[in-house]
């Protein structure tokens, strides 16, 4: 007889919601993490002074129902990130300011070029049936080359390039040419195309919680109470016809269904026998994680939103890539967050601690003033090396991945489920995309039950 | 103090190969291997009659000195291909009998198209140095489109593109889609370019070992004597400034130094500590294997030899993809060897055994005769299904990766060296990189060891 009803692997957002629903569905549950924390790919730290930066994903947008409800759920309120005053891009070491989304002070040639690019990227991304994106009428052909031949063979302007690149490869936090162009246009279409990626105000990066993502992430792991088990890495899972079984070094759980709520290339270090279906074991050798670095800097106060900048700014192949406003609901203490993807976050890892903080902070100089340079405190965050991730921000799909193996993202194996927010066809991605897969999976093993037979 | 000098993980012919030769350079040594037999993506069975056939790679060829090594080494003698005769292609179910390797019966257009595509593909092929494939002029374009995207783009006869997809395609043993135009061209160019590859005399399946590769990995097992543990899947290695901890659940081997000798999906299933540095780590997350079916179907003669046919025919699209005389170096029994692979291997490894045992001998009824029907034996060997290849016949690179991440293939981290064919800057890909990466290691790790401290 299984001890519990459902096990859960995995405490990131996914994991942790689908544990959640079905323990308020009744049903017994362990859910098994293998950090001593939960949260997964968000981890909110608490400051001395009583405020917090958020160390992984942090915002949250219009049309993130899920997250919204979760919040709602907890009593979380939100404030919205801080928009006001110039952004700013540097191309070429020359500084431009500008009000908005698209960076027109730079030259007319570049962001006419820009616009027309992200005219086609939406246009794209309207064609994609989000359940299915290996369906869409030009599946095949998006599917065969990278984004960066596609940016390759559309936009004439350099600068145009560099920043779309940037704007649209960022999420990947790996080479444009490492991603499918048919997995980035499902990927934005999922959070309602280009404008909603690229936007702070309505757009991807509108609003967060009060208290950092840990303000959700907690009490819902109190909730869960002596349900989570963590410091327990899954390393085996035998299913059979009855149920499941879920070995770490320490605990073995025996369950009816397993919901596996990690990314893709960590879901392929655990051992399954029998082994999974050649389709989701090859899925899981082929969507890798990228590298990110995210670098909260901490100063007294918001020094330069009396200088009206928004402290949103972009520089194409720096170290310190891209910076934004960060602060706390209440505006103090000043938080600047950098936010480096993909080549050159790898760069700026294989930097000695210090010479990455000279770099970064020098950065920040060159755009903010001198007062940039003294910093109150300094958190660096390497998704890269995070063992339990295998990368940031989210996993992409390679070209021909999601054409061949795509179905395998949601397709259960036997008794083993999959969460995770790769796996959700609205705002795949984004935190919102994992707590939806999430309760996804659960409503999967309650139906399964409910088709089967009564729980004990 | 370490138990041993140096220990291996992975009795395929590259891990074989490097504890051979440390060995004979005076060094103790622990082999340890998952599976209860050596061979990796080789695999030779021995019928009751005597014979044998080959269920994972087979054939050697003009070039591949390390492997021809090894033969003389261990007195193997070789013998070769059988390609008298006339071969077959069959397109839209129409069969076309040709004799050499272009199938210019099927029509003028297709093999001048198909023709005008190889010659493209070997002067792009001339231009790629081996040893550093993600310097060459084009790296950056080639590696951003698929081979996939690139027979689109320069083949315009549809015989001809079905026709180069398998032959490009086929080693990759995944869709076309999926895999790099620079590591195609590289992998080809490593054996010495596209005719080598497509070739049976002279080329990539010129000669057999008499016996079989079991002929070569046997005899090498056996002068390993206890230095080889079989059945010790290995899970973990510890590593730091003086030496490498590697363990299985039961094995715990000290050591100066580890080769690490699978493929690299394999070898992202080892947890290491530290972690290994994020290009390596990131590198293992985006190297696949793929899937191929290899069926010998054994008669009690080679009968279409006597029709005038070499037993080589292709399809592309069918079940039955390939097929080929595998009949020992007596010629008796008479085996056919069918080889399926990518995308339609995996259709066929959804039948049911009796499904695709039907459609595969069905296929040979169609090409050869009655007499195809009645086989004495069948073998199949599923090499997606290998937990411990993680797919066969190569890992691939996805577009990007080799741009990216290529110097990882072979780079040390530490204590922590690596081979394998898909390590090899030469034959990459076959069983004599494989060899050459072994012995490139060995050389490595006792290179180190002069340059630090003498053995003790």
């Amino acid at each position: 007889m299984p001890d519990v009803d459902f096990c859960v692997v995995g405490a990131g957002f996914a994991g942790l919601t689908a544990a959640l629903r079905l323990q308020q569905a009744g049903r017994s549950v362990v859910l098994m993490e293998a950090r001593d924390r939960v949260g997964g790919r968000t981890y909110t730290e608490n400051l001395p002074d009583g405020s917090w930066i958020d160390r992984g994903a942090a915002w949250i947008g219009p049309g993130q129902d899920r997250i919204y409800g979760l919040l709602n759920e907890f009593d979380v309120p939100t404030y919205k990130q801080y928009v006001d005053g110039e952004s700013m891009m540097i191309i070429d070491g020359k500084q431009h300011r500008y009000a908005g989304t698209i960076p027109w002070t730079i030259s007319p040639w570049a962001t006419t070029n820009l616009g027309v690019g992200l005219l086609k990227v939406r246009q794209m991304c309207r064609s994609i049936p989000l359940e299915a994106p290996w369906t869409a009428r030009k599946a095949v052909e998006w599917d065969q080359i990278s984004l960066a031949a596609w940016i390759d063979q559309n936009l004439w302007s350099q600068q145009a390039r560099d920043m779309l690149d940037m704007a649209l490869a960022g999420p990947y936090t790996s080479a444009a040419s490492e991603v499918s162009l048919l997995w980035v246009l499902y990927q934005m279409a999922s959070g309602g195309g280009p404008d909603f990626v690229v936007s702070n105000k309505d757009g991807s990066q509108d609003a967060r919680p009060v208290g950092g993502m840990g303000a959700i992430y907690r009490p819902m792991a109190a909730e869960l109470g002596d349900a989570l088990q963590l410091s327990q890495p899954v390393r085996r899972i035998a299913h059979d016809d009855d149920a499941v079984t879920v070995c770490s070094d320490e605990l073995r759980v025996r369950a009816r269904r397993v919901i596996v709520a990690v990314p893709l290339a960590i879901a392929s270090q655990i051992s399954y026998e029998p082994m999974l279906p050649v389709d989701r074991s090859f899925l899981q050798q082929r969507m890798p994680g990228g590298a990110i670095v995210k670098i909260s800097v901490v100063y007294d106060e918001p020094f330069w939103r009396a200088d009206g900048l928004s402290g949103q700014s972009a520089a194409p192949g720096s170290l310190a890539t891209l910076t934004i406003d960060a602060c706390t609901d209440t505006g103090a203490p000043g938080v600047l967050c950098v936010i480096t993807e993909g080549p050159t976050a790898r760069r700026l890892g294989q930097l000695e601690e210090s010479a990455r903080k000279a770099a970064v902070v020098g950065e920040l100089v060159d755009r903010f003033g001198e007062r940039a340079g003294s910093p109150v405190s300094y958190h660096e965050q390497n998704w890269a090396l995070e063992r339990y991730s295998g990368g940031g921000m989210i996993s992409h799909a390679p070209t021909g991945v999601l054409t061949q193996f795509g179905p395998a993202l949601r397709q259960p194996c036997g008794r083993i489920h999959w969460a995770g927010t790769e796996s959700s066809a609205v705002m795949c991605g984004w935190v919102d995309g994992a707590v939806r897969s999430g309760e996804r999976a659960a409503a999967e093993v309650l139906a399964c039950e409910t088709a089967s037979s009564a729980p004990a």
